[in-house]
C-alpha cells in the first residue's frame, strides 16, 4: 500500500525516489500520480514527505488531480539550460541538479518508472558522477514501488471489485449475444444466414466493454478450438462459432486509465464432447482445490506446486516437471492485478520468489490445461482478494458452466 | 524509415541493437515488431541482418505476425538459470549471455525500448562488466530507432492518412451531434430539456471513435471557455455547451495498437464574439503562413521562430521572447506523429535540435493563442506530410470554420 512507502524506503536505505516517464504503460508513475490525467512527468518523494510532481507548464491544471505538491518544471527554464550546455544529456543533468537542490533531495536516490534503457544508463551514470551528494540506489526487481503496489488499500480493492462486476456483466452480455444466434451446420449464424465469426464477436465485446466504461489496452482473448489451446492466442477473426468446441474467453479490461480486472471462462456451445468435459472437470476441481487452500502467511508459490501436483495426479504433464512442455498445464497459476495486468505478487516457483500471502494482496487463480494437437484448451480464472483481516474472498462473481445452451 | 536502420547503426558504430519491454507505451518495440499482438519481449538485431524476436513460449503463435526470426525464450530454460544463480539480476545477465552467444551478438550493443530506469542501470552495468565481447553503446536522445521512425515509408504514410480520414469523420460526426441539439438559455440542451455537458460530448466522441475502429489511449481534448485556454486541459465534464465561447477540440486517436493522427479545430456554437474572431483569424493566418513556407532541406525549428514572429507582429506574447509565458503563443509548433503521438521530428527552438525537413517526415503544424484570464483559447492543427519527392502535402482534410451553426 502507498502508506508503506516510507517504511519500504527506510528498509532499503533510500532517502528519496524519483519516478519518471510518460503515463502510458507506466503503472509506477500512474500509481504515484493517483491517476491524474497527464501525459507524464517526474514524481519526486523524499522519505517521510508528501511527493512532489514536477509537471509540464501546459499540464498545470490536470496536475492538480494528483494531490501532490506541484512544481512547474517551467520555473527551471530548461530551454536556457539547453542553450548554455548545448547537450541534451548535460542539460538533463543540470535540470536534475536544480530540481534536487530546490526540493532538498540528497543521499541515496532510487529511480523508477519507464524510460529508454540506454538513456537511463547514461543519465544515472552522469547523475552519480556529476551531482554532488547524490548516490544511485537502484533496485533490480521487487522495487519499493512494486512492493507498495503489491498490496491494495480498501479504496483500491473496492475499485477492482467494481471493475470485476462490470467485467462479469460483459461476459454475461457476450454469452447472451451468442445465444441470440441460430444454428446452421453445427455453427452459429447471423440473421442474414452468414456465419458468425470470432472477429465479429470481438467487435461486440468491444462494444460491451465501452458501454461499461471499460477499456482493454492489452486486448481480449476469445479463441476457439486449437487457438484456445495456445494460452495467449487471441483467436482467429475468421474462425466460426462451431458447436462442441472449447472456447476460452479471457478478458482483462480496466477502468479508463485505472485498475484492471482479469477473468477467464471456458465453454462449449450446444454440447461438450467427453474429452472437453474431462479436461474441464480437472481444471474446475483444481481451481476449487487451490482456492480452498489459500491462507495468509503461506508462500504463494506453494499453490503453483499444488496445482502442478493436482494436475499430475490426474495424468497431465505440467511445467512443474518439464519447464518446456506445451501440453497440459503450461503456465503460472497467479499474478497480482492492479494498475498493471501483471504485477506482484507472483506465484512463480523459483528460489528468488519468497512472496508470502498477506492482507491486501489481489491475485488471479487461473489453472488451465492445453492440448493444441487435439484442439482442446480449458482455463478458468477467478480473482482472489486477501481482505484486511486476512480472509480469502473471491472477487469474481460469475457461474462456471461448461455448456452454453443455444437454440439448435 | 526501417530500411535506414543498418546505415544509422553503422554511423554510430553499433554492431547490434536490443529493444526490450512490454508493448504498451513502447513505440520502439512496437515498431520493431511490426505491430505483432504480443505483451512484450526482446528484439535483437545484428547490423545487416533480419532482427530476431526472442518471445515468450505462450506467445509463439502471435509472434509470427512480427515477420522476424523467431527465438522461443523457453529454449534457454530461465527457471533453471534462476535456480542456479539464485539472483534475478545474475539470471538475467546469464540469459543475455546465452541469447547473445546463440545469435552471435558481439561488439557495441545499443539498448532501447522501455524499462525501469534503475533496473536498466544495474543490468547494463552488469552486462558491460560480465559479458565478454560486449560493449554498451547507449544513446541519450535521437537514437537509431528514433531516427528511423522519424521518416515514414509509403505504407506508414498511407496508414496515417487513413487514420486522418477516420479522425476527420469523428470530428464531423461530433459537430453534427452538437447541431442536433436545441438551444435554451444560450446553451445546448438535450431532448429531455436538461443541458448537454462536456462530459456527455466526451462519451459521444468515444462512441464515434470506436465505430471508426479508433482508440484514444492518450485521451481527447474537448474543452470550452477558460479550459480551452489551457492547452492540455481536457475539458471539465460538468461544463455546459454555451453559445459564443471558444471550444478547442483536439483529437489524437490511433488505429488499434498502431499509428496515431492528431487534429485540432476551434469553434464557437451559434456565433463568435469579436475578440474570438480576432484570435481565430490570427491563428488561421499563422497556420496558412507557415504551411505555405515549409520546404525540404530547411530546419524545422525555423518555423517555430516564424510562428513566434508572426504572432508577435500581431501583438501577442510568445514563448519565443518569454519561455514562461502562459498568455499568447505558449507551446511548440510541431511534433512528429507515428506509433507515438509525440515523436521526431521536433520544432523545438534549441541549439541541440538540428532537424532538417526531409522526405518521409510527418508532423503537426499547430499554432494557438491562449488567454486563460479572458476565457479564450484557439488552436488549429493540420498534419503535414513530406512526400518521397519532397513535396508538402496536408493530410488533414476538414474545413476550418469558426462558427458552428445551431438551431437558435
Amino acid at each position: 500500500m502507498k502508506q508503506d512507502l516510507d517504511r519500504l524506503m527506510a528498509e532499503r536505505g533510500l532517502d528519496a525516489l524519483v519516478v519518471v516517464g510518460q503515463m502510458r504503460g507506466n503503472p509506477a508513475l500512474s500509481y504515484m500520480l493517483n491517476g491524474a490525467h497527464v501525459l507524464g512527468g517526474r514524481v519526486i518523494k523524499i522519505r517521510g514527505e508528501v511527493p512532489a510532481f514536477v509537471h509540464s507548464p501546459i499540464e498545470r491544471e490536470e496536475a492538480v488531480a494528483s494531490g501532490l505538491v506541484l512544481v512547474n518544471v517551467g520555473q527551471y527554464d530548461y530551454p536556457s539550460i539547453l542553450r548554455e550546455t548545448c547537450s541534451e544529456m548535460a542539460a538533463e543533468v543540470e535540470l536534475y541538479r536544480r530540481i534536487f537542490a530546490n526540493l532538498g533531495v540528497r543521499g541515496k536516490v532510487g529511480f523508477y518508472g519507464m524510460a529508454d534503457p540506454g538513456r537511463s544508463w547514461l543519465l544515472l551514470n552522469a547523475l552519480s558522477d556529476q551531482v554532488e551528494g547524490i548516490e544511485i540506489g537502484a533496485e533490480f526487481a521487487q522495487t519499493v514501488i512494486d512492493q507498495a503496489r503489491a498490496t491494495k488499500d480498501a479504496a483500491e480493492a473496492e475499485r477492482i471489485r467494481q471493475v470485476g462486476r462490470r467485467t462479469a456483466a460483459v461476459v454475461g452480455e457476450t454469452i447472451e449475444y451468442l445465444q441470440s444466434h441460430a444454428v446452421k451446420e453445427h455453427a452459429l449464424v447471423q440473421s442474414d444466414g452468414t456465419p458468425l465469426t470470432i472477429g465479429r464477436v470481438h467487435q461486440e465485446i468491444g462494444r460491451f466493454l465501452s458501454a461499461q466504461g471499460l477499456e482493454a489496452p492489452e486486448g481480449t482473448i476469445f479463441a476457439i478450438g486449437r487457438d484456445a489451446a495456445v494460452p495467449h492466442n487471441h483467436g482467429n477473426p475468421a474462425d466460426l462459432l462451431r458447436l462442441g468446441q472449447t472456447i476460452v474467453f479471457d478478458i482483462y479490461p480496466r477502468e479508463l486509465g485505472g485498475y484492471f480486472f482479469d477473468m477467464t471462462r471456458t465453454f462449449c456451445l450446444g454440447y461438450a464432447p467427453p474429452e472437453a468435459e474431462k479436461l474441464y472437470q480437472d481444471v474446475y476441481d483444481c481451481l476449487e482445490h487451490v482456492s480452498a487452500a489459500y491462507a495468509v502467511g503461506t508462500e504463494l508459490k506453494l499453490y503453483q506446486r499444488m496445482a502442478c501436483q493436482f494436475f499430475e495426479g490426474r495424468g497431465h504433464p505440467t511445467i512443474g516437471s518439464d519447464s518446456r512442455t506445451e501440453n497440459g498445464y503450461v503456465h503460472g497459476l497467479s499474478h497480482g492485478i492492479g494498475l498493471a495486468i501483471h504485477e506482484e505478487p507472483s506465484s512463480s516457483d523459483v528460489p528468488t520468489n519468497t512472496t508470502i500471502i498477506r492482507p491486501g494482496h489481489i491475485f488471479t487463480c487461473e489453472p488451465g490445461l492445453y492440448y493444441p494437437e487435439r484442439g482442446l484448451g480449458v482455463r478458468v480464472e477467478d480473482v482472489i482478494w486477501i481482505d484486511p483481516e486476512g480472509r480469502v474472498e473471491i472477487l469474481t462473481d460469475f457461474p462456471k458452466e461448461l455448456v452454453v445452451k443455444v437454440s439448435a
